[in-house]
């Protein structure tokens, strides 16, 4: 089938003078999740992964994914004729290097510049450049071949009431505006959706765990086009637009759009975020302008919550709390008792936030990680695969979601039985690293890369480490993993790294992963808060939003400090307090001892 | 007098069609402390501070300095004519928006553009343009004037044998010339005297406190040029040069120099660091040369000293500390019994390390500040102010050396007597984060806005902070001042702060300023080192080469962590076994009780 479906790609690209097609995985709006549609890379491969890319030539085909993926990759594409490439493996040229390899004089190299980055775009451009060839970035040819493909998704479209957003869409393009006048923009150009959703004050479920819709926005001095399927749009939500002046716009006349805006506004200054746009928009923007290569403004005003975002996410998080409380005392009396996997637990979980009438929908994959399993960061329990959980070692589930209150984002471990001394250290380093993360305080001005070490000292002093970040920003009823702020030391990672403002939300989720044995990671959410101003400066500190308790039986109290045990006290303290009038009877005692003072 | 001269220079700047003079406080090279022949801002206006900005015109005049000057400027101004603007009050003007709201139409404005960098000089000619006016940048005013103008300095030069430098020359210039190939640069223009004295292995004494000679250098992929006063040069030298296949040309003939090479090779690839680079540098390579703006590769090549200066370095910290430690026993064995003041227990200090055959010069001027003063961060006591040392109280003493064997930088507080609670607090906190700082381990990848946390935070976890970085690079035999590492959280700092790699050498130096009551700073040197390489990566720590004790009758055990108590204690125990072969006698029973275990 793969076969076949490669040839008629073959003939498509002979049709088009392609030598060398590139699909990647990827929306036009470089989204972290994709939906169906976009999906072809799996229709050409039959490789279901979430991350890789298929070069098709004449006589050949490769495909490029990561680690986490080989074993899965080399089974997918048996007998398909594709090569498998092992990013990373010695002697495995990288994509770029592999394409420039292989082309040769005169050969043209073609993707769907929709799906692919500006800056890999003009690196393709460069290659083909190079060997006398071009780039021809305006087909896709899925488009013929892919007969029963699903349709775009144009999902229900709704209004994100002001007693929610906190701010209505006319103060924020307001606010927008200004920033363009200061940096001298004619126009303002976004393509990232959660950026759209956050500005226009829409969500709708075009993408699987993110809640916004697919939509391209061009923002003028004095007009606003938003492009998007009018489909989706009912009564309310059309008013709302006329009301603040914004055109709908057909969501596939973007492109001409933006080719005629730039033709008849030669010299006009543009104001995008390059890393963030695709190629073809690039090509259609052309010479003619001027661009201004910003990060996109309301990524920044968008992570500062304002008041009533703060309120709804206190609230919301309280109600998250007593779900996932509930979840851990159902877990923790029932293991070992009725049959439990790692998707059934997680199933339980779901059900108690449901419970809460305005949960929406999880706002990520649940990774329910028991024992080994734990240790795999990025592990996804599947039907076939998933583990039974039993009344022994650790179960590790890290999960979150939308309501309309916020998106809230929870790590907790579970400690399911007897488990390893090793194991108790490791729980307790984890344990300390967030607490004292959560209760650092600095003067503004710090970003994440300054205060990253105070979750990391811990583990460095003792030779140890985990390879991602200490914590992530995340949106309001938008992605969970959302910039610009976040914890992470590593300075190149940092260029749209800004610092730490009061109402900013960031994850503190240190962890410990030994292959093959255990996983251990405990994740609170934090709120940036002025603290006290004096002759030094303004001390900022966070608040803590997530009142969950952290499991004792995983606690070595001798190997914590003062300090430490002072904050786990502390926190656990509050947590009784928040959570005690949810609870009662046998629930409300078993409350009082895992949050006792130790 | 003042007004006499500045009213030559009024003619001056008629002749030129001069109508802003502007005078910065610089040498060519951009250095950090400038020689007589360069005082030309304290010869037109009378103020004698280490910064101002003086600028005239033809009717006023204003100079423009710091809260560190404002006292002493407006007694030094008073008569002048000359306008007091103190930088940084509520009204004042910044300096350029001053030039910019003077300058009338069609006026031009004029400074020697080899004292002014060329960031600041393109902003003036900004300014000049938008007025309809231009820039005059190669005349110095002052050489017709100042008839009795001091000399160029042009001290002898010697070299620095690989006993101490660790590497010839040679070898230099071929790591500098494989740079310049990955960055297909065809010349690379060096202006900065610590990056040519290391590149040349040639010291001087052309600047105070900085061994360095006034010099120019442009590398090509088989030419040196070394522009400087051939004067200094012995015959041991010259044939050095002549060994290494560089040229020394005349120190004034630079500039044409490079406006000739840019006339004949119109299109070449020009590196060197903008940033720091004067103005009149950059016109004359005009807009004929394409630049490569790069930070210097010998700016980081000579931050990492390689294993003889590691050596020669450990060795001479011993010897500075010998000297600082028996320096500690005078001043507390002494105190109250015979007559100190500020300078005269800086003498003493100097003559002890005198002491040591190797030792040059002082690194810096000291900064001695006893009770108040040593809340005063860039104090320097004169011999009209300076204060009487007793017995009670704190001094704080920040001194250095250089040495053929290296440079040092090292600041201890001394308790002199009976002292407060909360100076014994503020002493045991600043105790505490140098520690703490000094007993980091890392991952390589690490720069020091992410390290800067490890001294600060027992400071901000009380509210409190110092506002200075909490340490910098140190030259060898070199500035005592060096980037580009350093330790230090603003990440507008940061741009050219690199990652941490073994070899290099940062102070670790954290302070608390109470003003009018004390101050209180300890400061060690820190050698970067590789320490266990594991699964996470390369893990890095610092080894410690300051062996003074820290004065343990500031210090309240109570106050401090376990850790930092095992931390102290360890400290004191190597110093012990460090100095204690140095020391005999009374000399030797109080070492043993200054380092005593808490």
């Amino acid at each position: 089938m793969i076969q076949e479906r490669l040839h008629q790609l073959r003939e498509a690209m002979k049709q088009a003078d392609i030598d060398c097609y590139i699909i990647p995985t990827s929306d036009f709006h470089n989204s972290e999740y994709v939906s169906e549609f976009f999906c072809v890379r799996k229709y050409f491969s039959g490789f279901t992964g979430s991350a890789g890319t298929l070069v098709v030539w004449a006589d050949e085909a490769a495909l490029f994914t990561d680690g986490r993926y080989f074993i899965q990759a080399a089974a997918q594409l048996s007998g398909s004729g594709i090569t498998l490439m092992k990013m990373g493996e010695p002697g495995v040229p990288k994509l770029k290097e592999y394409v420039e390899q292989n082309l040769k004089a005169g050969q043209n190299i073609g993707f769907d510049g929709r799906v692919v980055t500006a800056g890999d775009g003009v690196e393709y451009a460069k290659i083909a450049e190079k060997k006398g060839g071009h780039v021809i970035c305006d087909l896709d040819l899925a488009e013929q071949i892919w007969t029963d493909r699903p349709a775009l998704p144009s999902t229900k479209v709704y209004l994100l009431e002001e007693g929610y957003s906190g701010e209505r869409t006319s103060d924020k393009l307001q606010r927008l505006r200004e920033k363009m006048a200061r940096e001298e923009a004619d126009v303002h150009i976004l393509t990232t959706l959660d950026d759209i959703a956050w500005l226009f004050n829409l969500r709708a479920n075009d993408v699987e765990c993110c809640p916004v819709l697919l939509a391209y926005a061009v923002i003028t001095k004095e007009e606003a086009c938003l492009f998007a399927n009018a489909s989706g749009f009912g009564e309310q939500e059309l008013a709302a637009l006329r009301e603040n002046n914004i055109t709908l716009k057909p969501y596939d006349s973007f492109y001409s759009y933006v080719a005629s805006y730039c033709g008849d506004y030669a010299g006009a200054k543009i104001m995008l975020n390059e890393k963030r746009i695709n190629y073809r928009l690039k090509t259609e923007i052309g010479e003619q302008a001027i661009l201004l290569d910003r990060p996109n403004p309301t990524t920044r005003m968008k992570a500062v919550k304002n008041s009533v975002e703060q309120e709804n996410l206190r609230k919301v998080h309280l109600m998250d709390a007593v779900a996932v409380t509930k979840f851990m005392y159902w877990l923790k009396t029932n293991v070992g008792r009725i049959p439990m996997t790692e998707i059934s637990v997680d199933q339980k979980l779901e059900q108690l936030r449901r419970e809460h009438a305005s949960f929406i929908e999880p706002s990520f994959h649940t990774i329910s990680g028991y024992g080994a399993n734990g240790a795999i960061v990025h592990y996804s329990a599947t039907p076939e695969s998933c583990a039974k959980v039993e009344a022994k070692g650790m179960l590790m589930v890290d999960s979150g979601g939308h309501y309309y209150e916020g998106t809230t984002d929870i790590t907790r471990t579970f400690i399911l039985g007897d488990i390893t001394d090793r194991m108790k250290q490791d729980y307790t380093l984890v344990a300390r690293a967030m607490l004292r993360l959560m209760n650092t305080r600095f003067l503004y001005g710090c970003t994440g890369a300054n205060l990253d070490l105070a979750a990391r000292e811990v583990f460095w002093e003792k030779g140890l480490d985990y390879k991602h970040g200490t914590g992530h920003g995340v949106g309001y009823l938008l992605n969970v993993h959302e910039g610009p702020n976040s914890f992470r030391y590593k300075i190149s990672d940092m260029t749209e790294d800004w610092v730490f403002e009061e109402g900013m939300i960031t994850t503190d989720e240190p962890g410990i992963y030994i292959e093959g044995s255990h996983g251990v990671r405990i994740e609170n959410e934090l709120l940036c808060r002025k603290g006290e101003a004096n002759q030094y400066g303004q001390f900022m500190y966070f608040e803590n939003l997530t009142y969950v308790p952290i499991d004792l039986d995983g606690i070595d109290p001798s190997a914590m400090e003062p300090k430490e045990l002072d904050a786990i006290n502390r926190f656990h303290q509050d947590v009784y307090e928040k959570l005690a009038p949810y609870f009662d009877g046998d629930e409300l005692e078993w409350l009082k001892q895992v949050t006792r003072k130790i």
